[in-house]
């Protein structure tokens, strides 16, 4: 700690008996563990780290720190004596790893180089100690890995000499080349540096280093960290940390190895330790699934001296750090090494029973267990999965590597996956294994599939992080990419195009499309919520089901906010208070003049058969909410007024024109159709989404108000009359002016005083304003003087603050935005904070500062989207409605905000 | 000054003497002046003012104060006391009118109750002191106004009885009538009262009074009243005073008579006193035209003594308002009253003058003579009038009531004017004389012919007020408003529907559509430009074009705010220039790609031709750019990039889809047609507006980006090779984040780098955004830090604002929003000051503090309205850009700022 405490500013390098795992500030994620490791006396090789610090002054001052080489000597002088071995000793050198490791996780995203150290002369050294072959393998992986990261040269043209080494050889892989194909490979690779970037491999070994930490310095900013860090919300001025760490060798024979474990099982979350192995092999062998790997127990059979000592490591980490851990160890000759341990990326099922076991070891508090889960994982445990019993024969099985189901169409690489995708296809990405140049792929893909690969392949870990279903090592299946088709066992064939279901909870491929399910956890929720008193859940038989609902409830317990559902059918409504809705914040009072009851409005606005028109919209919304508030009886069910554009209920105007021009054409004009274009022309308008709808048509068809409130009225005084408890408010949309609001006020308090006379039934109806346009945000202080509430349309207020459609801009140029990065996150899935966000925090403020007492709800789709549940309750708002099976999303999200705000957000652990 | 000075509360009476002119707010205009005439030792007949406070606390509370009755008797004894006569009083009663009087003059919109304090008791004195006529005359106008006014009973019931007896009595006018008639009359009327409201008219006069004052409070909510209000952009809040005066009489023979008149001719500003005088008559005779008048000349002949003793108080009055000053005046049996005075309205040609003029009188400094004319009236000097010397004559020839000149069709009431209007007809409201009734269709037309009435009438007045052309009193016009037509001098007759055209500032009425041409002020000021160091305008021999000179130039002088002019071709920059403009704010580049060129941009999309279509793009913006640049040599040219909806520049979708349909119904299908149709289905979109447009479009085919640019940077280079001194600037529109704008200058910059390369020609090019998004608002500190300027794109702004389209919702809305009141003014027209305003705030105060040097301007059509030009200002924008022809609109207007902000306000003359 001594750098750390002392030193007047950050400092640039911190061996590791100085660092501690809280630093991961300045040392990254890998640098703070493997200090941390050190502290706990676990044999993690000797290194150092050089810190943010000097990464972030590097890139923002384009050369590095001033004292970086001095520190970096030093610190490398204290390395070499500690290790007992100096870099660039003929005889028994020293050889480090330098790798990246920055504050958060990005798996792969950035530049590893190994065997540092290892000159022309050294390199002779090795082969006499240690056999020419790992020499030269070692040699040749420096000269690649130097060449493409410090200088830049194209993997290509290493992959391409070295396939003719392995053509030459008549061998299928590199471990078959011999030290003399190894050597001469080298030698090519250096030709191949010196045409392609004009230099060597620099023969000073510190030179090779400090080259070495200036590259992965720069990795940060390179195009996939960058595309990786938006699409994760990580920011960019964190820069990387570099470790060096002495070499340890997994590849040196039998008694040598490199393995990937899990403190618990990060797929199901069951509390044994779960891991892979793999004798004679780099860790990167074990990462990229090129060769089968054996699991934790066979090792325990083969080798229990080793297995009882690194699970004994892995009890020190959990109880050191109260949570699953990953660890990657190397076994050289017989020792154990820990190379990196951090806090481990796990299923969503695997993070409520993880959570809620800790909970029970005693580890952790429940409010603690509760914002060690969110919101996204849960949503990904209520997807529906496929229909059981059907007798449907998987074509393949791989590894469980990411719960869920689904369904697409095969593609076979990420630029097909993403040009498919883009144009609404749903697709499957099928992969011999996956690189993190196919993030983009990942991303836009429903499921992944690789041939090769365990439960912690690349695939494996993103798929689960992004929560998409995911199968890995499926045995069997062989890639054609480039033929656009792959083998399945059985001499089965998928072309590109072919439909593919794939079970991510159980491993299993399916040929064609298949019918999917609920899921176990949204059927259990919605059995729950009748008998909540009794907390079922404990006695679920399945334990992820069971921890999802007493994290639930805790949630529950812990939100100051409610949750209300967007439901309008009595069947939505029930499903709403099944989820747990606390009452419905958005009931749309259009569904029910569309399709084939557009005539109605029709006939309203043309005055044709007005009178019946009117009578059965009133009679069809009577019958409906009176439904629906029986379904919520005793809750709040907000109605909202008549809101989409005019020409939604009108005949299409092209079918018209084209319909008449035809006729007239053939000589049989049809005259009725000419009297409708004639009616269409006049409400037809450029962009409808900013013309007649919302208070405007209310405004210029009042009769609409009167009759859906009139049926609102009377059906709550039904209800009242029968002895229930029902609960109307009426929310007016799309004002832009306080003048707008209290036209339609006037109207709609006039027609609850009607039928309160007339059925001598007083139902209170709360009225409210939606906040969907800038300007009544902008003027909410005017607008609280005359509602009762406010609810926030955030698909609308997006619509106008940013000025797109969303329908429109989706395929002209939003997705185009998100691909190239001009976007990072898509605003009307995630709030955006300071636009709209800005708005609505305005909005708040000024509505309560008129009106203490306001009621604040939002019922855009952000309600339901985790990242924007807690923006919007930091902006104030006191409810959320989203869809009926987001309710359980909202809940637990309202609960952590509740605890992680208390606490000022400390209690929260970040995995990123 | 007492009553004032020592309640503890605004009082609620205030008698004359106590009051003066500076207590508008709470005397009202009309209290104010008398108070202050009183003060002055002119002859006003005894009163007092019941205060806007006594009125605002009536429409507050619902009922009138506690101690208004208390005060309300007080100041009536008083009254008595001064006036000698007591109200009541059988043998020689004292007689009052009641009159409103707000704090803003609003000429005819509210309740007057005359001759206060006949009973039937009191009429017999009347008639037997004064005559049978005159008093029964009397009572019958205060039974009439009574039962209208306070009791609410339709002026027609009272029309019809009149029309009766003039029938009866065959005689014409109501003057005609005789003294029994009238008696006979008034009793009939008061069973109107009692038939209609159930209640005669009180037989106490102080009842009536008490009653009358309450129905005048209660006339300021009256709709009428509202609806000028909303218009004219006085608060609701303010309330009306009510002015009791002792009645004066002029209708008691010849030597008796009520005129108005101006201490200067209101329609030219020539320095000479200006008026009507109605021997005979009361106040409304005058003012509402039904009987001809003689002018001051007339009355200086006919009755030079009380000529003289009126034009001194002409003098005395505008000595102690130092400004044009208007009084009415009656004349009772020889001796001359003064009623009313104030600071009197004024054609825009006579504000200029007056000014001027008072200025060299050495009455006013040129600063407050710049705040005594305004935009709107430099606007209506701007406009063209009709060609001279085609030999045209006029049909028919009146008063010259409100210069200007309008062609349109003839409408002969209001509700057809508003809906002719509505549909985007040009008309002539054609009435035999208007009342505050026929506002609507003042409002609605473009110009107002009377067939009576004089310069002081109601036409004339508002028309003047308005800023209409408007032509009064035109002999040989007869309206026959139920036929729907007119008769002209010499048989013609006039249809509703026909052309008609009316030159306001001849008072010359024509037959049909005329051709107009430039104003002389604006042909002067496009003139003087080129010189202005000689101060041209000193010279010209028209005193308001010379006056106009002379304020423009004192604008100019006084402004810190630059104004340019929106403009693209080399004749619109040429006359920028004439006008004054200090640069281009605005140069659309789409203007050049529109008309049978948008194919140029369809090629460009689809591939077809696309190398040949880009470099015939760039070569006519090169060719173009260049004639602008060097028209605006050493001035700054804003060029913006393409803005407008890609599908602008694509065929129409429902004429290919009608054509292809057509085509294929008839069996020879159009395949190049079908072709373009699959073409523009691609691109279409639900809301072109919220769509591929601006930088969204720019990102898509950046190539348009690049042409543009390059050919701005050749003309530029190419000019400066020249020797001249080219200052282009390039804008980006309809930006929502910053990444969008950084891709956009990127792009651009490398560009202008390319161009300066190969040209050896560096040319500076100041980068900016436009403003015109709510989100770019809300996150300006961020895009300040990438640009040199902002520039307020106010048009589309106030769209996303308020989330309506300016073309969609003018039809579907908005026009019958402002017409039912719930919009006063339209946030399109005058800028929203809340709302959009609020957002320009913001941004100009984050972008400034991100970067200080920030330019800021702003191009959209509020750059040119008076009224927004002052938001705008005070907002913190450096530059106004309009149209060419607004630019001395904007200059004048951003002079008046710098004086007004100057001395806080102080100076202006606010002549609401």
């Amino acid at each position: 700690m001594t750098a750390l405490t002392t030193a007047t500013s950050t400092p640039l390098v911190v061996a590791f008996p100085d660092g501690d795992g809280t630093m991961a500030e300045i040392l990254g994620g890998k640098g703070a563990g493997l200090a941390q490791m050190t502290r706990l006396g676990l044999p993690v090789p000797h290194g150092f780290t050089v810190t943010t610090a000097a990464c972030r002054e590097y890139l923002r001052e384009g050369q590095e720190p001033a004292a970086l080489a001095t520190e970096l000597e030093a610190a490398l002088r204290r390395l070499e004596a500690s290790a007992g071995r100096s870099l660039g000793d003929p005889v028994d050198p020293l050889l480090v790893s330098v790798r990246s490791g920055a504050r958060f996780s990005m798996p792969g995203m950035m530049e590893t180089i190994l065997d540092v150290g290892l000159t022309d002369e050294v390199v002779t050294g090795v082969a006499a100690r240690q056999g020419a072959r790992f020499a030269w393998d070692s040699y040749r992986r420096l000269v690649q890995m130097y060449g493409r990261t410090v200088l830049g040269v194209d993997s290509a043209h290493f992959e391409a000499r070295l396939a003719r080494a392995r053509a030459d050889a008549g061998v299928t892989t590199d471990q078959e080349l011999s030290a003399d194909s190894l050597e001469e490979v080298t030698g090519d690779f250096r030709k191949l540096l010196l045409e392609h970037a004009g230099e060597d491999l620099p023969q000073d070994p510190r030179e090779q280093l400090h080259r070495a930490v200036l590259a992965v310095f720069a990795s940060w900013t390179g195009d996939r960290a960058r595309r990786y860090r938006a699409h994760e919300g990580i920011s960019e001025d964190l820069g990387t940390a570099v470790n060096i760490v002495q070499m340890v060798f997994g590849n040196r024979g039998r008694r040598s190895g490199s393995g990937v474990c899990f403190t618990r099982n990060p797929a199901t979350g069951e509390p044994v330790p779960y891991g892979d192995y793999l004798v004679d092999a780099q860790g990167e062998d074990v990462v990229n699934g090129s060769r089968r790997t054996m699991d934790l127990t066979e090792l325990a059979a083969r080798e229990p001296e080793l297995h009882r000592e690194l699970v004994g490591h892995l009890a020190t980490l959990e109880r050191h750090y109260r949570d699953l851990c990953d660890v990657e160890f190397t076994v050289e000759e017989g020792r154990l090494w820990i190379l990196q341990t951090r806090v481990g990326k796990r299923s969503p099922a695997a993070a409520f029973r993880i959570a809620c076991d800790l909970h029970d070891e005693g580890v952790i508090d429940l409010d603690e267990a509760l914002c060690r889960v969110d919101g996204h994982q849960l949503a990904s445990l209520l997807h529906p999965g496929f229909a059981t019993g059907s007798g449907e024969q998987p074509v393949a099985r791989g590894l469980a590597a990411s719960p869920g189901a689904a369904t697409g169409r095969v593609v076979f690489d990420a630029a097909t996956a993403m040009e498919w995708a883009a144009r609404g296809e749903h697709v499957v990405l099928v992969r011999p294994e996956t690189s993190p140049d196919d993030l983009g792929g990942l991303l836009a893909s429903v499921a992944v599939v690789t041939a090769r690969g365990g439960l912690t392949s690349h695939a494996a870990v993103v798929a689960r992080g992004l929560g998409k279903t995911c199968v890995t090592g499926v045995e069997g299946l062989e890639v054609d990419e480039n033929g656009r088709r792959a083998g399945l066992p059985g001499g089965l064939v998928l072309d590109e195009g072919d439909a593919l279901s794939v079970d991510g909870a159980t491993g299993e491929v399916f040929l064609g499309s298949r019918d999917v399910v609920p899921s176990a956890c949204a059927l259990a929720i919605r059995s729950w919520s009748h008998e909540q008193a009794r907390a079922p859940y404990l006695t679920h038989a399945d334990p992820t089901v069971r921890s999802v609902g007493r994290l639930l409830a805790h949630a529950d317990e812990r939100r100051t906010a409610g949750v209300r559902a967007n439901a309008e059918t009595p069947s939505d409504a029930h499903a709403a208070r099944e989820y747990g809705a606390e009452g419905i914040g958005l009931a749309r009072t259009e569904h029910m003049l569309l399709g084939d009851r557009r005539v109605l409005v029709e006939q309203v606005v043309t005055g044709n058969e007005r009178a019946a028109a009117l009578a059965r919209i009133e009679e069809l919304a009577r019958v409906e909410l009176e439904q629906v508030l029986e379904e919520m009886d005793g809750l709040p069910t907000v109605v909202r007024l008549l809101d989409p554009p005019l020409h939604e209920f009108l005949p299409d105007l092209v079918d018209l024109e084209v319909g008449t021009a035809v006729a007239r054409a053939g000589g049989t004009p049809d005259l009725e159709a000419e009297r409708r274009l004639t009616l269409v022309r006049r409400w037809h308008e450029q962009n409808p989404m900013l013309g007649l709808r919302g208070v405007r048509l209310l405004a210029a068809v009042p009769e609409l108000v009167t009759v859906q409130v009139r049926a609102l009225a009377e059906a709550a005084a039904s209800l009242k009359a029968r002895g229930l408890d029902p609960r109307p408010e009426v929310m007016v949309p799309l004002v832009a002016d306080v003048c707008e609001l209290t036209g339609a006020l006037t109207r709609i308090r006039a027609e609850v005083d009607d039928v309160a006379t007339a059925t001598h039934e007083a139902v209170r109806v709360p009225l409210g304003v939606m906040i969907e346009l800038p300007r009544a945000a902008l003027t909410s202080g005017r607008l609280a003087e005359e509602v009762d509430f406010f609810s926030f349309g955030t698909n609308d207020l997006t619509q106008t603050t940013w000025g797109m459609s969303r329908d429109d801009a989706e395929t002209s140029f939003l997705a185009a935005y998100r691909e190239s990065g001009t976007l990072a996150t898509d605003p009307f899935s995630t709030l955006d904070d300071i636009g709209v966000g800005r708005l609505i925090r305005l909005s708040v403020q000024e509505g309560r500062l008129t009106r203490p007492t306001l009621g604040l709800g939002v019922c855009g789709e952000h309600a339901g989207d985790p990242d924007s549940i807690h923006l919007l309750l930091a902006a104030g708002v006191d409810y959320l409605s989203c869809s009926p099976p987001r309710v359980p999303v909202a809940r637990l999200e309202a609960g952590r905000y509740a605890v992680m705000s208390t606490a000022g957000g400390a209690t929260g652990s970040d995995t990123r």
